[in-house]
């Protein structure tokens, strides 16, 4: 196989882009990709202050390499969620976005919920015996609450994640599966800042396939956490994942072409506007003044009061 | 594995009810199940004139049965493909039809395509060049018109066909797949006769798994043609069925879950009137009278006019 553009050998093949490459030009494939993408969905420019959420991961932290290979100021935030689940997980990751930050002389902001809030992400599952004991319905609200806030309250205006075409894909095939029509029809590249105290959240890699991110990273030499988070195992998300990857080893294209299609339909109009429940619903969390959809407090701050403090604030707003 | 109702050896489970059955309540249950879906949709009733479209397969015959046995009057309606396919296919299935109308004493109406338009629908295909010669498209199209053509003739107030469970959630799943609108808007239990000439049509066996009604036909003892049509080999129906097969298989439910949301969600509105553009498009065949959705001759009816006649017709239009 050798490279459509210099004729060298080729070290990755798109079979959805029936287009193979040599390393030189897939390391500026992905950030024109990338470029293309941020402009055709009006995603930002560089007058505006970004904040990436790092994780440690391939795509996180290649999204990063690559804002600051088109130009684009970035600061970074990397949240410790506190989890180990024996491989030291949240303390390697950290080092991994820390020593990308370092050499890259970036801005990395970190916050540590243990630290700010008193327990870990495994911790406060079991203690409001959230999510069956399986903490990444927790992880996922922290992990929204503190991005949100912290962008808001240092005023950035676009906080970007790492988000590939097999997360979205996954997602999309999810809400599709269940119908849920408030998801499916928020679902995209990007999340506009709808409510007052929202930051805009905007997907830049949503249509990079997972393996162009795993050999862009590779490629570019930048060191990653390899292991997936120890809770994500028998996670829906993987299954779906699984069953798009049998679809697209069948189909290349399929994954693509299935959010694609998707996009194009809502921006056709397919999708009613009345069914957005979520645009009705705003209101303002009494602690923390982040948007929520129901009066009293938001379901993160819901998690650090105790049950009677909890009923007297709900029968308050009854009043 | 017993009978949930009286304790015998069941012969049926079926995982996403969490219903296991003997054969004789098995054989109750299933019509009870159909009905509940008549009437949950509003089908029809028993002042409605019915017409079943029969193949010959398991589907069609066991509705067919099913409908006699709820007391619901029904003429069948068998058409002739004229597909052979090395198995005498379309002659087999049509013994099957017949043999089951005489034994239940069950008026059958025969329409032989060949008889009726000088060619088979596979020599229809070749001559047509249309669908690179799988006949599935061009069958689909002369099936959909020839029910309709005679339903409407003969004063049938609704059109019934055999799709189950599993054909349902398959066309669902490609028209997710590919985000197509109008067909989206349209899937249902029910396609309104909401055109002047159209027949409303139903699927009384939209809620049945395929294998509920595999069943049902071995334990009432009802011969019918076993062979999938020799086209459908390779199709992307039969692919996308053992896809969600694979998905039933870990998650009991999912298929039908699959299709009640997405019902449910529609009724709810969340798709947008306006996306359904086959709406607007309201013209008459010049020849059949049929709708269509475009000027002139509807789709079959161009099937049989020399492209010359064809160009003039087109002129004519543009006038």
């Amino acid at each position: 196989m050798r490279c459509r553009k210099c004729g060298e050998k080729a070290v990755i093949n798109m079979r959805q882009h029936k287009l193979a490459l040599c390393s030189t030009h897939f390391l500026d494939w992905v950030p024109e990709q990338v470029e293309r993408a941020i402009k055709m969905y009006h995603m930002f420019t560089h007058n505006d202050r970004l904040l990436v959420a790092v994780s440690g991961g391939k795509d996180s932290l290649s999204l990063w390499d690559i804002l600051n290979r088109l130009g684009y100021a970035a600061d970074g935030l990397y949240i410790g969620l506190g989890i180990d689940g024996g491989v030291n997980y949240s303390v390697n990751s950290l080092l991994y976005a820390r020593t990308f930050a370092q050499e890259h002389k970036l801005h990395l902001r970190v916050k540590d919920i243990k630290a700010e809030y008193g327990e870990t992400v495994p911790e406060l599952t079991i203690r409001t015996h959230r999510g069956r004991y399986k903490p990444c319905s927790v992880c996922g609200l922290t992990k929204r609450h503190v991005m949100n806030q912290l962008a808001h309250e240092n005023e950035y205006t676009a906080l970007l994640t790492g988000h590939n075409l097999d997360d979205e894909a996954a997602i999309l095939f999810g809400n599709t599966l269940s119908w849920v029509g408030s998801y499916l029809i928020r679902q995209g590249p990007v999340l506009e800042a709808d409510r007052p105290g929202l930051v805009r959240k905007v997907k830049p890699l949503c249509r990079m396939y997972e393996r162009e991110m795993a050999a862009y990273a590779l490629l570019r030499g930048t060191p990653y956490i390899h292991e997936e988070c120890p809770h994500a195992e028998g996670s829906t998300s993987i299954y779906y994942k699984e069953l798009l990857n049998k679809l697209e080893s069948d189909r290349p294209g399929a994954k693509l072409s299935f959010y694609l299609s998707f996009l194009q339909a809502r921006r056709a109009g397919l999708f009613s506007s009345s069914a957005d429940e979520r645009a009705e619903l705003v209101h303002s969390c009494f602690k923390c003044g982040q948007p929520t959809s129901a009066p009293g407090l938001c379901a993160f701050c819901r998690m650090f009061v105790k049950d009677e403090y909890h009923l007297v604030l709900n029968e308050l707003d009854e009043l």
